[in-house]
């Protein structure tokens, strides 16, 4: 399926939409990329998706966008080929779209670097922050993003000013990899000053965007941007972050998307840290101070459910509260909270506190019986 | 029957004590201080009871403490008194403390200070922390404590070097009340650096200790004297702890009274914030930045619940999640999580992760029945 029709499709339906487009997204899930390119080119369209599609369908730039690509060196990775990160983008179909239509998978990927997208996103961390961090938060970078990329995460970030380009300098300074997300076509080195750092970051890792070659970044595609970083990321940490941030946003995007949002707390009189105190204070991120913290929140889920073995090194991530409610639960069959909370001798606030972290970490679910154990629960 | 006769079976019995003793004071629920007194004096005990006053009972003191007490210009203040903070303590019966004997009222208070014990912690916010501090936790001590006192709010520490006597300095310094729960005798300066600072805290609030005058500071006294720090205040704040610090277990105290632990967050660099970052991180503490923040989560405890209009004044301390699920939630009826899901457009993990806070805060309860509105449950 993946010749080149099929992706002179994908390039089609990528540079029509121009961004996240649930409606179309809808339609290549219905009828596939080749029909849905042909219906878009023919105007055969429910009126949702002529609506969206108007202004730009005349304008079939496939041919000269894979042309453009491929003379940079890159390529346009679609959904048919083998280096899809396609586990990562099933987080689009467990969350509840329906009111955001730009929370759908990318119709493909344009890509600038030699490594797999499969590859590099199987361990891989968002760390994003503001674009004018204080010392700490470039150090505070500095030490958590090396960290991470000297044992071989990828570190995922937007390649901005501060904290994302001191997080792309940490991995590539540790020979780590990193993956730079941007929010115009890859051809365009955006911020300009970062054309030479760009062009490191293909070299260890990838430069990616949703938005064909020639596409100039506009506000709203940092934003539609932002949730590529979360869906590529186990988890996304936001290090510094002024009261009004995007990285705010990003972790907005990783909560929806099923990735723990951290964030680095710092100086309550430090501006720059408001955002990220914010955060942990509103409950929108957990608090991480390294990168082992980082790692205990992104752990769970990299490991496919089924294949968890929760022995001591799974539940060695736990701590407090969420050990002590996750170990009075019986291995087989469940409880209610009250149950658990005189299982555990914890007070009942903190068992229904605890359960939904760890049923967000993956350690337990619930149904009509009660609280279970993950495994159990896939046993049964 | 608050003569003198009965004054001095409390202080007896405080004497015996020497510090909580929860057979002791079940005894005194059962028969009041005075049979209490001379079942213990008269050996008329089961074993239980023989066994924890053995060693002290025959050293009746009383006489001479409360001479001493009066002699400092100070009282004696028992459950009888009408400045005792009845509904405080009222918390003790409110938790489980089958397991912990220490987890009971004093039997009295030793006072210096012409302040009313009750009126002083009818709004009271204990402020704690390492006895070191950074410069950034003595500046922060004294924003917070000098902010809340101002507004009248009794700052409740434990007269320590550090945090706790930069917290009583500001008090001091807006001409606010601070009281200091000892962990010694009030006729004790300890530490002995502070004897004048003791001398101002009486002079504008209160000095209090469970312990009876002569006693001299262990370190098991400064444990349970943290449990009196904790139930004589709406919330207690850390403001700087490392990784070991009696602050947290003050905090301990004060989530297992049904009081908000509070935490300032400082930079992962930081040893002094260490404990602090890790309180909040383990869901042991909520991350606050000013004393704003501090008032927001101490707020809705203070107000009789009966009383509570929860109307938009008192809703204004929800943010986030926990606002949308409060508004949510009908004004008469209950709801299930996952209606509450659908109702405020929020996954279900974020309705789990919000309904044991809003039931913290005293905003929600639940039964059978699904997730109400605290009014609505009062009134039915």
């Amino acid at each position: 399926m993946n010749d080149d029709s099929s992706r002179s499709a994908w390039a089609y339906l990528s540079s029509v939409a121009q961004g996240p487009c649930g409606p179309l997204s809808d339609l290549v899930a219905a009828v596939g990329a080749d029909d849905a390119a042909r219906a878009v080119r023919e105007w055969d369209l429910p009126p949702a998706l002529q609506k969206v599609t108007q202004s730009r369908r005349h304008l079939d730039t496939a041919a000269d966008d894979l042309e453009l690509i491929e003379s940079l060196g890159g390529r346009f990775v679609t959904p048919d080929d083998a280096e899809w990160p396609s586990w990562r983008m099933l987080a689009f179909d467990g969350c509840d779209s329906g009111r955001e239509s730009e929370l759908v998978a990318p119709l493909g990927l344009w890509v600038l670097g030699t490594a797999s997208l499969a590859e590099l996103t199987d361990r891989a961390i968002g760390v994003v922050g503001t674009r004018a961090p204080s010392n700490y938060g470039t150090s505070v970078t500095a030490d958590i993003a090396s960290d991470l990329a000297a044992q071989g995460w990828t570190i995922v970030s937007g390649a901005a000013f501060g904290v994302d380009a001191a997080a792309h300098r940490a991995a590539l300074a540790v020979e780590g990899a990193s993956i730079a997300v941007l929010a115009c076509g890859v051809d365009r080195a955006y911020p300009a000053a970062h054309q030479a750092l760009l062009r490191r970051i293909a070299e260890d890792g990838l430069v990616v965007s949703e938005y064909a070659p020639n596409t100039t970044p506009q506000r709203h595609r940092f934003l539609e941007r932002n949730r590529l970083i979360a869906v590529l990321s186990d988890a996304v940490a936001v290090i510094e972050a002024g009261r009004r941030s995007g990285a705010r946003n990003t972790a907005k995007w990783a909560r929806r998307l099923g990735r723990p949002a951290l964030a680095v707390p710092g100086s309550v009189n430090s501006t720059t840290s408001v955002g990220c105190n914010q955060m942990i204070r509103e409950g929108e991120a957990i608090l991480v101070a390294n990168a082992s913290d980082v790692l205990v929140e992104a752990g769970p889920l990299r490991l496919p459910v089924d294949e968890v073995t929760l022995d001591q090194r799974v539940t060695d991530g736990l701590v407090g509260d969420q050990l002590l409610v996750y170990e009075a639960l019986p291995v087989v069959g469940g409880l209610a909270p009250q149950q658990l909370a005189e299982a555990s001798g914890l007070p009942i606030g903190n068992v229904r506190a605890a359960l939904p972290m760890l049923e967000l970490a993956g350690f337990v679910v619930s149904d009509e019986s009660g609280w279970h154990r993950v495994r159990q629960r896939r046993a049964s």
